[in-house]
């Protein structure tokens, strides 16, 4: 297990949109637009939901924390905005606007010119409680990875009875979608 | 569920190579070296076996399906091979020996011009028994998903305890290991 390191938490969160554009831009909808059944997300629902975590989330917590230390609590995340918002959009005109908010919150995270003793500075989440900054940051990171981790899953379930005898040895086809957060 | 169908297994089969250079290439160490406690896989670890399916295990297995049928089991797939056969080599060769291994198997499976018909052609799996094409090429498309899945996973382990109380909402962080197939 290691440290927080804002340097290596910066070289997920600056890979995640080309990531996400290389296993999604152009698939056919099979692998896009289906879900694991009733009230579970599809390929386009988790990248939506990325980009309301890049217009909403990350950064503003990262200011209310400076700004605002554990006396203004975190706004909760709204983890059903996406389902509205994306709705009339294409998966394409989702994994720009994903790069382009990531690519601004990144500049605006560098311009912030944190040091090492700001991320111990302290914030409140509303269910959580007490919370550091850099806790923040490495969630934003693992954040993205949970997402990813949940992609891969999505996109297998709808092959479980494709590879018939094989899904005893594809372990994603037994992980119990525990990240839908 | 859906039905198999070539064009789908290879929309995302072709997408691997450039969905792990995003996600690895150029990543400090941490992400790319570090595991999830002895005898597990890391990143580099999980492309070196990517390398050695595409050697070894995929196309050989579509051949002996088409040639032999049934009367010829198929060789049992050495999961460990990698451990010794990456040790000398950077990351990066290992993504560009797969893109290159991935593109020359999907020029070979091309050049089959396999028919709807021969989709249920059977074959022999040493420990699962009789098996059909489709079930094998599926398989190669959901393998690819269960080694994504497993890499932000892996990734993830190294932040555990970076992300303090966060942990509790990050699905990943629960996965129990079940994709190390």
């Amino acid at each position: 297990m290691t440290e927080f390191s804002l340097t290596e938490a910066i070289a997920v969160l600056s890979r995640t949109p080309a990531t996400l554009n290389a296993l999604l831009r152009g698939l056919p909808n099979i692998w896009v637009r289906c879900n694991e059944g009733k009230d579970t997300w599809s390929a386009f629902d988790i990248v939506g939901h990325l980009i309301v975590g890049e217009r909403t989330d990350w950064m503003t917590r990262v200011r209310i924390i400076l700004e605002n230390g554990e006396a203004r609590p975190f706004d909760p995340f709204d983890r059903l905005a996406q389902l509205k918002e994306s709705q009339d959009k294409s998966l394409e005109q989702l994994l720009d606007e994903f790069a382009r908010l990531r690519r601004d919150n990144l500049a605006a995270l560098h311009a912030l010119n944190l040091q090492h003793e700001d991320l111990t500075r302290r914030g409140r989440h509303p269910a959580l409680g007490v919370v550091t900054l850099s806790e923040l940051l490495a969630t934003w990171a693992v954040h993205d990875l949970t997402h990813v981790h949940q992609l891969s899953r999505v996109m297998a379930h709808q092959y479980r009875e494709a590879v018939g005898p094989w899904s005893v040895y594809l372990g994603v086809l037994r992980c119990e979608g525990h990240s839908d957060s």
